[in-house]
């Protein structure tokens, strides 16, 4: 180590020019050329089908991510779900972003008109008070606040009924001042995660049904839907093709974890043709017991609400995380103090939030590190 | 807010002085009352015992913490997992460190090294080639490590046999240069976690009776162990009726959780007495599905590895976490849109590892923010 890292306030764990061995584990790795690819597949999927992408950011909360995203990926902004992230992206240079989430509070909702000033800003509601504080706001900051309003389309998490409570919410966006209704946000988040093909396939037509229900509603009513946003990495190729979404909020699919690698397309294929970009490179710290290896990425360094990872080496399986460690199923002896193992992820969000920094790869070479810029950006 | 969040990088949820209505969340919440009983509490067991407290502070990774834990708490030191969380205490001016865990790789045994020049570390070893690779670092730096063998006393993670292979590695210490042998590491992880005290108690023998033998063992050989450190919250009343271990390791009874709100002492009262001193405070910011309010603390802003957290709010509890999401069930309908609840979570380490500031309450006010100093310091 050519710095005194007792001197310096932060530390990364690599240096570009570096090989992947020299890497302080536990670290994160993003794998550039299957990143590449998998933006490439995203850019080409949006020009095949004509929707926009606004890429999701709370999976990365990286500022060169986003920027990748939008300079080479198709992405025509991006979404956040906290108005503390919005804020860490605008400051980065990102310009066009949807919080993606419901934003309350006198404090919360004056930063986030405040930032309206700064940059495009969009965001949900699923609450006529919300419609008068936000406008309140906006109002007072001479910004315009522009909205979608939210139909629970299935979730049951936040948004209104869809139909006639959406219309009552988006007429009333209509007639407050500082605001623009931009349309609706209609995300169904549960069928993300049903693995089973036929299932999902049965839970995107039912949320697709109720969206275009409102959808006509309002145009009845002469409201206008400009933007009509939702979708996952676990269904945009389904909600591509029911034709009611035309602006997709992926997040996971530039990287993928453990978790998406269990559901399937309808053909059987991985979804959207995305491959495992993401990595916890951890390293075996001890080797005391034979066939027990333990690595040094326990639940600091992973999330594991979707599962423990899974050890991209045939023959090692992770069994056990505690806070620092990580107990390794090896039978077959193959691995020994000091060496290291690529873990993908259970989840990638909460994964990624863990760390504050990137180490960028590509082959065996650190070619960057990349702040975790919105990392921790909790409210 | 009377400061401009877009111009700096650093967020508080609080100031100093503000209603806890008035923090924004979701924020990490420490109850002062609570806190300091918990710390008198255990400052007064160790009075009692005559025991050696080394307070972990992987738990609240908060150097303000650790320096009450020293000036009030009757801790000798602290223990750390890495080493970059070591140096961000001696950073603070920690000056009494234990890494209780193995270090290996060249980097990062040198950067041990190097700041065992500027404050007393002791670190563990379980493998022949570490007993090496930490001399010729300290011999480099001219520096002393002191040495805790670590034993496998039940948990099968990381540490050597008890008995012969223990007492080998001891004497390989004490023969290398630069190296101190101080004791031994006999800290039984598992077992915390047991909730069943006779079960507990059948365990803790068995780790008890492993260690005394290597004790012996290595008295025989004319090897002292100044320190016998193991023991955490969920056992150090048993561990020190057991009389093995001399230096008590524990960390999360300061703060407490959910799940050890479930592991019971002998007599069925909670474990040391402690009590839960930290919340995560959350908001209610969707209140669109009756009875199914919505909260801003979901996976980014709790651990649920050991299960979800409590609601302190009778009749109220949490339901699903998702990214940036809790969805509570509130049958009787007390929360409304913007309404605080506070939420005691499953796990404390791997919570407090997502906030970069503790908020310290005392009553319904804001009495200090404290940085979660070594937060994500991961190798």
């Amino acid at each position: 180590m050519d710095f005194d890292t007792l001197d310096v306030g932060y530390d990364i764990p690599a240096r570009p020019g570096q090989r992947i061995d020299e890497v302080l584990t536990p670290a994160l790795i993003v794998d550039l050329d299957r990143f590449e690819r998998n933006l490439r597949r995203m850019r080409d999927f949006i020009a095949r089908t004509g929707l926009r992408l606004r890429a999701h950011a709370k999976t990365h909360k990286s500022a060169d991510i986003a920027r990748m995203q939008i300079a080479e990926g198709g992405a025509c902004g991006i979404c956040c779900q906290k108005v503390s992230e919005a804020e860490a992206f605008v400051r980065a240079g990102i310009t066009d972003i949807l919080v993606s989430n419901e934003v309350w509070g006198e404090a919360r909702v004056d930063r986030l008109a405040r930032l309206a000033a700064k940059a495009r800003i969009v965001v949900c509601v699923d609450d006529i008070r919300s419609v008068r504080d936000l406008s309140h706001a906006a109002r007072r900051h001479g910004s315009t606040l522009e909205i979608l309003v939210e139909i629970d389309c299935g979730a049951h998490r936040c948004g209104v009924a869809p139909g006639a409570a959406a219309a009552d919410l988006a007429r009333a966006v209509e007639q407050a001042p500082a605001l623009r209704f931009e349309g609706l946000q209609a995300y169904q988040g549960s069928l993300q995660h049903i693995e089973n093909p036929v299932e999902r396939r049965q839970s995107a037509d039912a949320a697709a049904r109720a969206t275009r229900t409102t959808v006509e509603m309002l145009a009845a009513a002469g409201i206008e839907c400009r933007t009509i946003g939702g979708a996952g990495t676990g269904s945009f190729v389904l909600d591509a093709s029911l034709g009611v979404i035309n602006e997709l909020q992926c997040g996971s699919f530039i990287f993928m974890d453990a978790h998406y690698d269990r559901v399937e397309e309808e053909d059987g294929g991985r979804l959207g043709g995305m491959e495992n970009s993401l990595f916890v490179l951890a390293g075996v710290m001890s080797a005391a017991i034979a066939g027990r290896p333990v690595c040094d990425a326990g639940l600091k360094a992973l999330a594991v609400d979707s599962g423990l990872p899974r050890v991209e080496r045939p023959g090692v399986s992770y069994l056990q995380a505690s806070d620092e460690h990580g107990v390794l199923d090896d039978p077959d002896r193959m691995l020994d103090l000091g060496d290291q193992v690529r873990l993908v992820p259970g989840h990638c969000d909460p994964t990624c939030n863990l760390y504050d920094s990137y180490v960028a790869v590509r082959g065996e070479r650190v070619e960057a590190i990349w702040p975790v810029t919105a990392r921790g950006k909790l409210f």
